[in-house]
């Protein structure tokens, strides 16, 4: 058999792969990225299934419709109005099979074979991937504490064909940073000016222990603003719900024909489930909940990491979301730290898959949703240790 | 915005299209694909959900394998072993988001843009729509009644960079046809001397009313046999679990990152609760109900077809699954006869859409799964009126 070049282009997920590794119960793992399972509002959701099947019955169980089920799209537009006072129509809300399901379908959507994505640097690793199926070239954006570097996204959007930017503002994935009110305002200035898409992906934006909700970049205001969410960090990701919002009405028609050749439509049944749910407890309460449970994990893992770490290590301090980001010393491959923690079973996500041409870099992403703090402390005494041994000589006695 | 080719290029569901003109409570609608809703085993189902959040709990909502949950690919390996004998290692098989997506994600896998991809005509609309996506150039194989006709699948398959074939041997969609045992072991032998794949898609295949179970055409035997399965048409559409049966690891393997990169894994929650739904019910007598009700409900369209239709009008009589085709007396516009039926509330699709080169055929896919006996004695009078108004004079008299 002959693969496509499609698919023998597209990196499998690095994160997935050491999953198998790192996935031993001996094994003090900050590799992964998932919610912290005690955050499930599992009887609850049991409560929304009976009650969904009680007054429903086997509209759960049927096929649906591809654009997805109106009341859950109601309830997003009605939750950006609340959250950023943005008005969205519910026919501007679009469900898909995960927010990945977007990024795949926007790829397929906007991109022909050679046309331009912007991508920061570092990035999302799904996004990097779901994009690959489209065969894009894909421009770098360094970025900053604050957001993208603004003068290399204009000279990046200089290059041919450039379709879309794609952006993680809030609580970024791999990085943990938040882009600044400003940052979010010098961005728009250049994007306004030219005919491309701008993808805000914010998974990880009700999930702030910290500050004050900032407005999107384009969302509102960008006429190619596309914002995407989703219920996996805050309800459950088993369940496979996200979306997409924009009001470019061609665009959403060509997501739905593409959505109805990639799998018809997303699972009803959570679909109703998930609104039921949402539309019969206190949301926000619970969103609270997993909020001061990442706070203390955030604030064991930094305080952990400001005893144990060298000083020459430097590191992202999150608002929010699941994610910090670690950077070496110039020369030192974080891959090869991975190693040799792996060696005192601890692991990491290196950074090398988050960026869209990969070199031995020395940057890692830790995350801290899913340990106790007692584990974050242990975990992080050992990769310390390591870390002293990667350490110029002076440093180690600083 | 200017948007992909392979977007422009893919048709939207006309069928989807359709049903939203003919989904008003007085049409009569032969035009779906749905299952009967009252085949729906909702309170086991419920059972089933309850019964695995107590066994389960927070790992129905967590992320999850791409793979699949494996007590649900074990189980459709066996299933294969008992109904068809088929020696299936549960690694072999692959959970989808509904059969749709393994449609379109072998597409992704196989075919770069100019590649072949051998289609029966008429053929499965939404393979069609999957497939278009990967910009393939389709390669038509008339569709005789006991299955492909063989002198043009051998020309076809000298066509350059032909990849896979794609079938429906079993009560086909749209024509219920089934391909015959003579006919299964002819294209096998055709087949065996190409480096092509073999997809037989069997979402139908359970639902046989008459007759035996014929061995796959090249399951079991094929070294690139693909097999497509789905609950969709056997427990719920609506949570949309499908699968890949294939002993190419390779090809496995590439299906996986593809999968990684279009959702990340199907969800979980409802492969836990088919597995249970499946584990602690008698699947077969279930089944044996649905054939039941669909027998009757067929039979019923045949008897009334019988007696309204003009005998120039031409149609199959399937074992199983959910379709008539009807072929009208050639020069009459099935999609004319459509929007006449309309005028007197009845609905069916015209056959355009299950062709890869449309032209205006004069062909008509008949639905009868989802209307009772009495409905369905009333839509063909109708539609019989309609027809009787095409037919030739001499004929209308006879």
């Amino acid at each position: 058999m002959q693969y496509s070049d499609k698919i023998l282009n597209t990196p499998s997920s690095f994160i997935r792969n050491i999953l198998k590794v790192t996935g031993e119960p001996d094994v003090i793992s900050f590799a992964g990225g998932l919610p912290n399972p005690i955050s499930f509002p599992t009887e609850k959701l049991r409560e929304a299934i009976n009650n969904s099947i009680d007054v429903h019955g086997t509209k759960l169980f049927q096929y649906s419709t591809t654009q997805g089920y109106l009341p859950l799209r109601e309830f997003i537009a009605a939750k950006y109005k609340k959250t950023h006072g943005l008005d969205i129509h519910p026919d501007e809300v679009f469900i898909t099979t995960g927010s990945q399901q977007a990024l795949e379908l926007i790829g397929k959507v906007l991109i022909n074979k050679g046309d331009g994505i912007i991508m920061e640097a570092p990035g999302y690793l799904g996004a990097i991937q779901a994009f690959t199926l489209a065969e894009p070239n894909f421009y770098s954006v360094t970025l900053e504490e604050d957001g993208l570097n603004i003068a290399e996204l204009e000279q990046q959007l200089q290059k041919p064909n450039v379709k879309f930017i794609y952006t993680v503002p809030n609580f970024h994935n791999p990085t943990g940073i938040t882009y600044s009110a400003e940052k979010r305002e010098a961005i728009y200035e250049v994007v306004k000016k030219y005919d491309v898409a701008l993808i805000e992906d914010d998974p990880y934006g009700e999930l702030r222990f910290r500050g004050e909700t900032l407005p999107y970049i384009g969302g509102g205001r960008l006429e190619n603003s596309i914002l995407l969410g989703s219920f996996s960090k805050t309800v459950t990701p088993g369940m496979r719900l996200g979306w997409i919002v924009t009001k470019n009405k061609e665009l959403l028609d060509h997501i739905e024909t593409a959505k109805q050749a990639t799998d018809l439509h997303t699972n009803i049944f959570s679909q109703y489930v998930i609104y039921e749910y949402l539309a019969n407890n206190e949301y926000k309460e619970h969103v609270d909940n997993i909020i001061n449970l990442y706070r203390i994990q955030s604030d064991a893992m930094l305080d952990a990491m400001a005893r144990h770490f060298p000083p020459t290590v430097k590191y992202t301090k999150p608002d929010g979301g699941m994610f910090i980001w670690v950077t070496l010393q110039e020369g030192v491959s974080a891959l090869e730290v991975f190693h040799a923690a792996m060696e005192v079973k601890v692991a990491f996500v290196p950074g090398d898959p988050f960026y869209t041409h990969p070199e031995n870099v020395n940057t890692l992403r830790l995350n801290y949703t899913n340990s106790t703090p007692e584990v974050i402390e242990e975990g992080i005494r050992r990769l310390g240790a390591i870390l002293h041994a990667y350490a110029p000589a002076e440093k180690v006695n600083a």
